[in-house]
């Protein structure tokens, strides 16, 4: 049976698992494509750094480039994360034609079309499953299983973290500070959380999700994001009752057929915390797990859910990765499925302003005859319809809650009318407002 | 661009599908995979038969040998069904080293290692991604995107008739025989619907997945299946009551560790209607939906959801075939993923007599004190434990339902026991009964 050698590049959290999943499956994986997976060298921060899984010591060096550089490794995997050292570790391998397995969706967001180009003009690749939803085949659905449909719709449960404390904010009533500090203590979120709860981390998985569904590479600087800071126990409660669950969705949709004049079809990208109707299959997805909805031309409505991050999901995506860099070397065909495809269908992501959609707010009001009649007001000037009104009972006191179900409006209005009724004297907070995404 | 011909045999239902699916997405695809696969001609049944989408009548052939042996095609698909003629079809293909993609799941049901053997000898390579669940990749998530996994638990909702069925019988309190009726008119069933309804339509997939995951062929004839037919409504109540939904399931599980003497791991192969939790993912999945549930020993939970079958569900996947098939053809490496291969770890399917789960039991016993009483003396000598019992209320007359929730017993010890409690003169009713199925 052929051999090839790896060459790890970290050797912690994911590094150490996936190390840890090929003493535990090497011979299946073996048996399964026909090529053995030998682990030569693994570069790692400190050889004594703690791991959850062990890595005998005399494959360990600090040395990157003595993993990287060692004619005799075929394959590198890049799991340290970060942009500036991994970029390093990546063009040197792709450099040298070895074909890069890595796991860092920052550093694809950040430096994708360049190490797409640097593959190519070396006639080599780069494979990154992991960098999506680690527990779920998504790349390879997309690429693969879904070669024949156009991707019209994609709605993604990207962020375990945040899916985790808007789950726990909902089944316990608990505020998000509360929450948040709890989910620190149990290791489902990082200290500072910033990266996760403002949408950050979902906001590179949907870029990367978005550019290979439309063959264009979609930065983050064209992604709106907004995180779940702004969800309260009230907002997931009032939504509840109105049929509603609030998640953080990354949201790929065609907004409509290609434009008759430039022959562009128009594209939102983009990541918020949205109402979706809870008896869709994707409101019943719960705690740290991901998911994503997708819906093809061909397919129809499909829908793939697993773990969303952790070692050994990853490592699992991981090892699929090198299941097919090793298979395309033995094969001799390392450009079988370029890292990325320019697509001829022409996509124009449109600026969030222009984005129509439905609307959830809430409103902090003086409780006083007339507050409604006031606020009504300023959505009609602006064009804007209100679907429903609801003035909850059991709040007394001086302010209470308004919650307006608002009819399908251009972003851009209802943001610019919500400024105008945040500074009305009767209106005592910032209005809170969340898209209601239909998934339809 | 390279070009590769593609010949057709079945231009129905699912053939059209493809046909159409490739006028819609053909150029994508190719830019997708560097290769433009064009429909050469298309052996149908008859040229004037109705179909879903056109075919133009100059591709158009009744000889599928015209089709297959046609020394310019380069690839066939077998779109045809049933077990005689395809088996001919496909057979010819791979003797003249042509790669087949085929959604026949009876015919590799029936002849699968057959027909791998000759895909092998012959250098070229067998495809069947749309043999299951159409639309959801779920062959390929298991070959290639769990290739680093031992797949320790697969649960299938594999069968959109059943779960049609079943949904409607539980949202509407209807009985089956009113529910398939009107199944069958909205052309959600066939007729005559026993291939599905009986299971065994769910027992060839699940043998396919199941052969799939542990690397042996299974044959139909190893897999326990039992239908629907038995689910009544009051059964669907009382489960639901207990936080349970029925679902018929295609099963694949291991039931331990290789044992110790021999090195086989005992495994479950079974297609049944089970009870599993009301929260459960599994159980969201309604109507003619599909979706299947995987452990793996690395990946954790995972699950995937769309739908079943229709002509462009299945067409998804016979692209998704053509494309790896194309790109098999362009790099020379036709056996890069054989259709089929074994592995080392050695499993044995265990009889369902010995296979271990708790169960629902539903009982019609005269109303009079002691009935509970002689039914617990049969479990007692059988040493099956009964978990709760229920007599629910508002039942009156000579006549009432007794629900029993099971311990943990052997299939074969409950299957005797319910024979003797069934004999018993207070019973008027053969017992029905339901395994309870955790999916933990």
């Amino acid at each position: 049976m052929d051999v090839l050698n790896l060459g790890m590049v970290g050797g912690g959290t994911v590094g150490s698992g996936v190390f840890h999943a090929l003493q535990q499956n090497g011979e299946l994986l073996a048996c399964r494509i026909g090529v053995r997976i030998q682990v030569r060298k693994v570069a790692v921060k400190a050889v004594d750094e703690p791991r959850p899984y062990p890595i005998p010591r005399r494959l360990l060096t600090t040395d990157w480039r003595q993993v990287v550089e060692d004619p005799e490794v075929h394959m590198v995997t890049e799991l340290v994360g970060g942009t500036t050292v991994a970029r390093q570790i990546v063009e040197t391998a792709l450099r040298l034609g070895k074909p890069v397995i890595t796991a860092n969706k920052a550093l694809l967001s950040a430096h994708g079309p360049e190490l797409f180009r640097k593959a190519e003009r070396h006639g080599t690749n780069l494979y990154f499953e992991a960098s999506v939803c680690g527990g779920i085949p998504i790349i390879k659905a997309l690429r693969e299983g879904f070669v024949g449909n156009r991707i019209r719709a994609l709605y993604g449960i990207v962020n375990g973290t945040c899916n985790y404390i808007l789950t726990r904010m909902a089944r316990d009533r608990a505020g998000f500070d509360a929450v948040l500090k709890e989910a620190q203590r149990e290791g489902y979120a990082e200290t500072p959380p910033d990266l996760d709860i403002d949408g950050h981390d979902a906001q590179h998985k949907t870029g990367i999700l978005a550019s290979l569904a439309h063959g264009i590479w979609i930065p983050p600087s064209k992604i709106r994001v907004e995180g779940i800071r702004s969800v309260s126990p009230l907002d997931l409660e009032f939504a509840s009752q109105l049929g509603y669950t609030i998640k953080l969705l990354g949201i790929v949709k065609e907004l409509g057929s290609a434009d008759a004049t430039d022959g562009e079809t128009p594209l939102q990208v983009s990541v918020y915390p949205a109402l979706i109707p809870s008896r869709h299959v994707l409101a019943g997805v719960q705690g740290v797990f991901n998911a994503v909805f997708v819906r093809g031309d061909v397919v129809g409505e499909t829908l793939f859910y697993g773990q969303g991050a952790g070692k050994d999901a990853t490592a699992s995506a991981v090892l699929s990765d090198l299941a097919d860099a090793a298979l395309d070397l033995r094969f001799g065909s390392p450009r079988r499925r370029p890292a990325f495809v320019r697509q001829p269908n022409r996509v124009r992501v449109v600026p969030m302003d222009e984005v129509v959609s439905r609307s959830f707010v809430r409103l902090s009001v003086v409780d006083r005859p007339g507050v409604l009649a006031r606020i009504a007001a300023v959505f009609g000037q602006a064009g804007i319809g209100i679907a429903s009104v609801i003035q909850p009972e059991g709040h007394t006191g001086e302010i209470v809650p308004l919650i307006l179900m608002l009819h399908e409006a251009p972003d851009g209005a209802v943001r610019r009318a919500l400024g105008r009724i945040g500074r009305l004297p009767v209106v005592k907070a910032p209005p809170v407002r969340f898209r209601v995404e239909s998934l339809d």
